[in-house]
């Protein structure tokens, strides 16, 4: 499937740590913003990862799915970024 | 069809520009996220006026966009927030 995972985060440093945990299962296209295509197994383990770092009564983190990324198309007005080559 | 937007805005001035025009269109549902149903001739309309106010050289705007709603899934980890009340 394909998803996009966005975040709001309010301490930085727990920022760094989702994005730890998203660099390792999807590409990260923008600030607050990650995709890519994923399992079903992969995206559990995933969320659950971020499930035990972020503060559920101030973070929020909403993951879209689509079955088939076939469905979904992306177009851009500025930039495209890729974020990935950056230290982290 | 269902479209996710979102944002990286450099100046805080374009930022809210932005904002009051997806909030005409969308929903604005996180610091940096739209979503919706919307048909194509007013996604056309609102991508224009984005395109006139936005540095295409430093900005980045995405619009994701599944033709059937029912094709997305959306799951929230903490808190699911709308911006919609609030003052802009």
């Amino acid at each position: 499937m394909f998803v996009i995972v966005t975040y709001d985060i309010v301490e930085p440093r727990v920022i760094n740590k989702v994005r730890k945990i998203l660099k390792k299962y999807l590409i990260w296209t923008q600030n607050s913003v990650f995709e890519g295509k994923i399992t079903q197994g992969k995206l559990h383990q995933c969320l659950s990862e971020i499930g035990k770092v972020v503060d559920k009564s101030e973070d929020s983190i909403y993951v879209y799915r689509v079955g088939n990324h076939r469905n979904v198309t992306k177009d851009v007005i500025g930039q495209e970024k890729s974020f990935d080559e950056l230290f982290l």
